[in-house]
């Protein structure tokens, strides 16, 4: 019986009007799951440029039988057309370098922007340039977009109109070390972070590399040594930590569609205990519904999140080596992408935050 | 946005109690996960005699976070007990032949019992000790059970006090296959019946057979040429064709978690046409929430399924050899098990059919 | 400990040059690692227009480490190129409606051809443009061309200039079937026949319905009702039998890399028993190395024959329908394509039959 | 064409006798894969106390077809019988713990021992304890064995009647890690090693965590702090350092059948570059046929080493936080364990090290 999500009158009667921009690829598909079930959120305008006029459901057959979902036609993205169907707020499930493109026009519009690409996250343009390989085209708008680590921001996102959630790996590196950092628990020697993913994390686009026959049964290292999360990550763990933190991240495909599986390696400082992990990690996390503290020695698995918004949290230390360990798993298109967004839907419109989002 | 499930204010303030006996299984993980969402059941007892006295959630930790079930510990199945806790309704979740000793003990007391078991399924004893391998322990209640195939015997299923819910493979024969029976549009050559199944089919139990590295990489046929399920699937054959309905079945277990692909090749009457087929299906399901008829040439993927309560059903005729091919897919812990459980238990409380159950 | 494939001085001093034409996908990779060991072949060309000037191992990363592949780079696919590094043999993996150009210059030539496409496999050109859907492009060769089915056409193969490897999924039907056909064990009544493949079968290619999220934890009939492997698999079977049978046959895409299951559904003559079954295929496959006849009521697994060339074969009978259960499983690049096309290369070069192929 | 494998005409005709000792798991089964083609060996004794009195292929079909393996019946394990079967050499694919027995036994009967069990990896007893909670049975071994990682202690094997495997993490632990530490090029900041490993890691046994449906979908880190080999590990790593390394080692458990990952964040010591990695490792690996170094930045796919007893190796500098990362994949039950022991088998026979193993 599901008491905690009960709608209150004022809201089922008008809902909130949504614009899924960019809804062919697996971010958009989760998206739309999300969204048909959420109670106060109506689906007025799904984009895709390839597929307009298409039904959704010709697409995403799984949505088939939901009246709102075979009502829905592919659109062309075009900001008027979603402006004149009613949305107050857009996802922007595009590929990074294209969500830009829209964002500027649609905050003029009068909508509020809800970016799932990486095209918002970084607050420096010339970090943005290192790791993107091309000059921010919007810098502007960079100063307003809020990174969007709904654990840790809500207050900036509940006022922001630009809200650029977090990449994929960064969530599952940010939730376990930022407590941590924040408290000065850990000490200055270098941080390992070692991500494996589900292939999803691949977008959904013609690829040899992600053909089921060159993904199953595999396992593999990629983007080493510089993947393009490790811009955000930084910038994140900087500001955390109050200086420079040195870090290594390397992430890994392996053959599961969702969930990623994040390990880090860290130093705690002289005098901390693993009991001083398990308090940061009480004190920050309390009453915040999609952080699942595992405890100390308790290693998370993917299988209990996919499809969810939970992150689930555990660490433990090495003795011998006198290093900590901290363990999460979470799914990549759901509290990685897709959900976080949800969530910061529903802080911005005064939503109990896992309001649509309590799936198991 | 949800609109088809919003619970009128009576059910919601005084739910139905309900126990899940045997429920650390996965039929009975699925049906957790399903009660718990469900707006008008409230869950009073999970049984399981290895586990009774250890949290629900150490068991399941998916399943952590939702607060009723982390309220939840296993309890040794005792039906003084789960009468006491106030459940007006016992779903059991057991293996075969164990389902009949408690089911008899409940309804007694007053309880209405859903068997997701075989136990109550076949009409006559005699089948049921041919294909069980020992003579029926509680012959009197078969008489009264309902082999509840909710879109078949929706009348019969709101009046039962023992609902006796098909097995995983009979829904996905049987949804394709009685509306062509029924209208009379088969002639009477060998049906032939080819389904795959997902490793849960199984069980969750100890066994190297079903070990990862056992079924991964791996396709085989299993229990040919006389699976159990030939039982009831004849005998709902022979009823709804009012003769002796010849077929084959052979199943396949496959490297997925959870799905049913059935694939049936039968003959039609002369003058019957692919048309007369897709026009028995509109009438036949009609307003059922929960087949989606994907119409003539479509074949239905497991993946469209998963997790749902949806059976998909695609057809085609095979002009060269003049047969017609029937293909469905359903999610065997779902519609073949849990999900058609609660789908039974919404029509016995006069709830809408799709109540708790329209997930994507 | 081997000894059945010692070689002889004679050949290992002087082996078969070879070239691999449409080495880019699964089945020339899989051509190349059988090739690479095998005792009397030695591998003097690889092509692929898009790799052409690359290393073989930079796109076969797997074949490291073994001189003979460290020392190939593709080259353009040209017939003279071909010729001028002395092959006199040409394998062609190539896709269907290619292979036909290089068939007849490298006839001309003076190489014989082993072609694993479909270009030459049905003897009636009107056939070939119903299924392939354009005229046969080289009608004149289909003559000459034999159907080489390694069990059934060893006279034949020995002397052919033009190779026709049976199809994948065709292989393991005819396998199971030509044996009872040619003995007159099946009544007339229509066959049905449900295979499923892993996605290799699908090629190497950018495609979406092939990436991984696609097809993993999916389970899928596809190319219903006319699949266009039911041309060379009716052709097989009518020359058989001696007369046209009626067959249905559907096809389904499972999770796994490599392999293919076959269930075949048939009646048997009146007076014919499972024991006759038995002894036809004792007598059919008596001496031929790749056949595992596993016997009644035994169920073959895909996992038992991947990366090798076996074929193994399970028969039951089911009493209750009085019909026959014939059980095939194979790898689809290997006994489907690559490995069977060694097998006819021993065959021209009188070596015996399993030489390079025993790998388990 | 195969060239480096060719047999001496001394050694076919007198093969080495050997005996596989607990052959019912999955080291077993890829170690009888293994020796069957290899052209040296031939097995004269299979060993399992449940299984004793089957033939071998009824637990193995794969390997039907196979001359030698379709003779041998499983035997109980017993030092007589085997030593009466004329074996003189035992590989031990026991598991921990049980191994020990029959050692002994064994070298007294004048056998050579090739263990690839735990149980003679450490030199020390009082680690072992540690580690594997009981004290060491039969520690006066312990002098004699070799740790036989074999491109590190090939001199040592040739000589060695008692010669312990390493194990399948370790090897891809230390394959990267010893020729750095044995340079000098690494500095003493904490290493960490993140390892994924395939299912059949875990072994051949009844267990839930370990079914399909409990892997498939799912990763997962376990063991955490402190898995068994950490022992092996450190020793070693502490050996070939001359000094303590400090390091933490977790494990993930990923849904693949075989295969391990290994990713190893390191610190540079002052002045060192990655060129001097390169040429550390070419010098260290030069002329050994089984570790393919892939170079700079180049990650290797634990799909290019399946079933082969290659050890791929990558490695990259991580400018931004001046860090080192080791990249190595292997197979667990081939390099990592039954391919190892053939490799040391024949270093013990001086046979070519690669005879028996080019396998693609």
């Amino acid at each position: 019986m599901i008491t905690y999500s009960a709608p209150s009158q004022k809201n089922m009667s008008s809902p909130v009007k949504v614009a899924v921009v960019g809804a062919s690829g697996y971010s958009g598909r989760e998206l739309l799951r999300l969204l048909l079930l959420h109670p106060h959120a109506e689906i007025v305008a799904v984009t895709s440029r390839a597929l307009a006029g298409k039904p959704l459901v010709s697409e995403f057959p799984r949505l088939r039988g939901f009246p709102q979902a075979e009502a829905l036609k592919f659109i062309a993205p075009d900001v008027a057309a979603i402006k004149a169907l009613g949305a107050t707020v857009a996802f922007l499930a595009l590929p990074h370098g294209v969500a830009h493109e829209f964002a500027g026009p649609l905050l003029e519009a009068g909508l509020k922007v809800i970016d799932l690409s990486a095209d918002f996250r970084l607050r420096d343009a010339k970090v943005y340039a290192e790791y993107y390989d091309h000059a921010h085209p919007a810098p502007a708008l960079l100063d307003e977009a809020v990174y969007a680590l709904s654990e840790w921001r809500a207050d900036e996102i509940k006022n922001a109109r630009l809200i650029a959630c977090p990449g994929c790996y960064p969530t599952s590196v940010l939730v376990p070390l930022l407590p941590l950092l924040k408290a000065g628990l850990l000490d200055e020697s270098p941080i390992s972070v070692s991500s494996m993913s589900g292939v999803s994390g691949a977008g959904r686009k013609e690829s040899i590399p992600f053909l089921f026959v060159e993904c199953n049964e595999s396992v593999r290292a990629y983007s080493v040594p510089k993947h393009r999360h490790v811009s955000e990550i930084g910038q994140e763990l900087d500001l955390a930590a109050g200086r420079k933190v040195r870090f290594t991240f390397v992430t890994h495909l392996i053959p599961v569609n969702q969930g990623i599986c994040t390990t880090i390696f860290a130093g705690l400082r002289e005098g901390v205990t693993i009991d001083d992990v398990s308090a940061a990690y009480a004190s920050a996390y309390a009453g915040r519904p999609f952080v699942r503290l595992l405890g100390k020695n308790q290693c998370p698995d993917t299988k209990n999140i996919t499809s969810t918004n939970f992150i689930d949290v555990g660490w433990a230390f090495d003795e011998r080596a006198g290093r900590l360990i901290l363990m999460s798993t979470e799914d990549n298109l759901v509290k990685g992408a897709s959900g976080q967004a949800v969530q910061n839907f529903n802080l911005v419109h005064g939503f109990p935050e896992e309001t649509g989002l309590m799936v198991v």
